[in-house]
């Protein structure tokens, strides 16, 4: 049945007639509740891994569910003799509460309507399974029509992606010269809009840290105890309070040691493109930014470095009122990194600017979570530009050459541990709600993505 | 059997031999979770309500289950044509989280040796079923060996102390006739120490609020918003840092406005009292009062006014990370009251407060839970003194006049709607962890509580 000189446009109308089994694929991929924060889950992390090998057994890869100390990565191979590309997605998906606010269950997708487009609902939807099965569903249609991929490709699925990626350096250490590639294409990011796509080259890193403060060996009583003793909430909001100036700068000593303001080129670049600071943050009810004085959005979520409080919690905190003083209480804290700032330092300043504001009868503790520097992609390469000229044929506008507020510390180590630049390429929107209830991708994501590679995987084998 | 003749010393016998009994009642009630504070324990309110009410009646008490807008109450008359006093105590107890930190099941009593003595394990234990256990097992004990009580005696038994007391303004207006009596008797109140008992003279009150602040429209990706969008744990941490001044006090505008230096009488009272500050915090492992400078523990404890951050919670809190900035943050902020503070003015201070400091974009939300006055109880009535002396009697050592700093809202309103004065007589510990995991009653609390009794209704009779 395959013809090996079937057209590109065979391709992609294989694409177009098959698209409600590339759907049910991806339906059945997100069923599993590959949850890699939560180790409850442990076994549904497996299962997405197995399923997602054979899947790729199925096209030719040579593929195989491959161990860590933590959930395992699945690793695809169907090379070829000149050109050869790596493409990286995760599997894992992050934790769904507040349950009570997603609209259906989380792990049941559905195809609904919203603001006149349709868009699947579940969690993983966009943010990492409905990214990365638009790869898998290109190298299908190619598989269908031509009998084989028009390049060398080499898959990695990694299922800790949303908690750190803790398996991940030994992995690429242990595995370098087997994955190393060309290039290698990642499937994460979102486009510029609905209607222009985009290659990511500027990314933020990340540093992570859990804060407990503890004080009384037990809940006390307020009555008995409120005002001579420590309360640790008090001490943990003070804390807290110490970690920004006035102006929305970040107070930790020395972090803007090593940020770097933005090239004029890419200064210039930016004001031209289509960026409407007012409904950025009017689509989710804001209005002001609310970062550093005097910085556009566009830097304050891009070139400019923060810090968030994530997560805070101590004492009661359930249906009415109990006058507890908590023993402890504790913070999820995360910096988004910038240009050159260490995050092995920024961790260390931000630890000593906690210690010095413990006070008496406290104690602190630190569990860490992740470390990644922020990462550059070089804008001029000539894969890049193959890429670019692929997304703006499938989407009918000049693609995007743009930096994320995000972080994907993979760039950085395929750079430094296999030498390989990547091309980040993803169909997401910025009102997906990854990490929050209802997560969406848009069905014209799905399909359009699942083309933009068919395209993609075209322009670079040539 | 019984003898209308028979001696104060046969009636406390009685006591000692049937001390076994008496514990298993207690354990029984012990047994029902009344949680009043979740609306999923309503049932088990109505049960121990229930359960009390056939209690009271089989003692001849004219008792009944009295419905309110809430969890019900409990009354039951043995009046006398002479003298009558009233009893109040709550069945209602605290939430049990954090569960995990329970030795054993919380709504599953047991007997413990702890430090060298026996003791209650219990959610209740102490706060307020074995205390309020004591006062119906020395009425049995009348009944047993007498037929009758020595006095005319009414209980009220509330379901909603531990919520804010919601329903009791109402039901004593609609019952002030029926329920008013000479002098109240409370039993919710700690012993000064392990061998001394003593009478509080001295409440704090209190005021709660549960304050949330909202601001986007849902929890936002900190990669993709971190820097521009306001983020709700930010805010509410700054907001609970500005409550209060580098010195400890209190930074609402005003709040100290109404507040009284201690009688000189009560503090060189106080300055002979044993209380040793290194000692009563050190036996929850703090050593430094953290309250107003300048003040002793004593005084930050009872006769200071202060606030305390009882809850806060905002963003992702589970197992792992989740780069969230949250849709809102929450807090649960209790005020203890002195002197002729104004609950509803300083509610209404902190609200200011609050207001005033939050930024573009964020709204907040009050809910109220509760405010009570502190109140003061005459030192020098003849109730009090033969009180005293019949504890001192029990004890073999004088019992003390003391202050305390919780808030028994109840005493206030006893003496504004009935006109009535109150004892506040009970035989807790400050080390029984009310409110806290693994809640304790020394057994020897509860059978010498049970003879206090006995001895403090025959002085009250003379």
């Amino acid at each position: 049945m395959a013809n090996p000189a079937a057209s590109l446009d065979a391709v992609l109308s294989h694409v177009d007639a098959n698209i409600d089994a590339s759907l049910e694929r991806l339906f059945t991929l997100l069923r599993i509740a590959s949850i890699s924060t939560d180790p409850a889950y442990a076994g549904e992390c497996l299962k997405a891994a197995e399923w997602l090998t054979n899947e790729l057994k199925g096209l030719d890869f040579d593929a195989a569910v491959r161990p860590t100390a933590g959930h395992p990565m699945v690793v695809g191979h169907q090379r070829a003799a000149d050109r050869n590309l790596l493409f990286y997605g995760h599997y894992d998906v992050q934790p769904v509460d507040p349950l009570e606010l997603w609209t259906s269950e989380p792990f049941e997708p559905r195809i609904a309507e919203e603001d006149g487009r349709k868009v699947i609902l579940a969690r993983g939807a966009s943010d990492d399974k409905g990214q990365l099965m638009t790869f898998i569903e290109a190298c299908r249609a190619y598989k269908a029509v031509r009998g084989a991929l028009p390049v060398g490709v080499s898959v990695l699925l990694e299922g800790e992606e949303e908690s750190g990626s803790p398996s991940l350096d030994a992995f690429l250490t242990a595995n370098a010269e087997e994955l190393k590639s060309d290039i290698a294409l990642i499937c994460d990011t979102d486009m510029w809009d609905t209607r222009t796509p985009s290659i990511i080259t500027m990314l933020r890193g990340l540093v992570a840290e859990n804060v407990t403060i503890a004080a009384a060996s037990r809940d006390l009583h307020s009555g008995m105890y409120g005002g001579a003793a420590r309360n640790p909430n008090q001490v943990l909001a003070e804390i807290i309070a110490s970690l920004r100036n006035p102006d929305g700068s970040v107070a930790v000593e020395g972090f803007y040691d090593d940020v770097e303001e933005l090239p004029e080129t890419v200064a210039e670049q930016w004001k031209r493109l289509p960026f409407d600071d007012k409904a950025y943050l009017g689509g989710v009810g804001l209005s002001e930014p609310a970062g550093e004085a005097g910085r556009s959005v566009l830097e304050q979520i891009t070139s400019r470095p923060t810090c968030e409080i994530n997560g805070m919690w101590g004492g009661y905190t359930g249906e009415g009122f109990k006058t507890v003083i908590p023993a402890k209480a504790s913070a999820k804290i995360s910096f988004r990194l910038v240009a050159s700032q260490d995050p092995h330092k920024i961790r260390a300043a931000f630890r000593k600017h906690v210690e010095a504001r413990v006070p008496a009868d406290c104690t602190v503790t630190f569990h860490e979570h992740g470390a990644s520097p922020a990462s550059v992609v070089p804008a001029d390469g000539p894969l890049l530009q193959k890429a670019l000229g692929a997304l703006s044929d499938e989407w009918g506008r000049e693609a995007a050459v743009a930096g994320s507020g995000g972080s994907i510390p993979i760039v950085g180590d395929f750079k430094r541990k296999l030498g390989m630049d990547s091309l980040l390429i993803g169909f997401a929107q910025t009102d997906d709600r990854i990490h929050s209830p209802n997560e969406k991708y848009n069905l014209e994501s799905y399909h359009r993505g699942i083309r933009s590679w068919v395209r993609v995987l075209d322009a670079l084998a040539g």
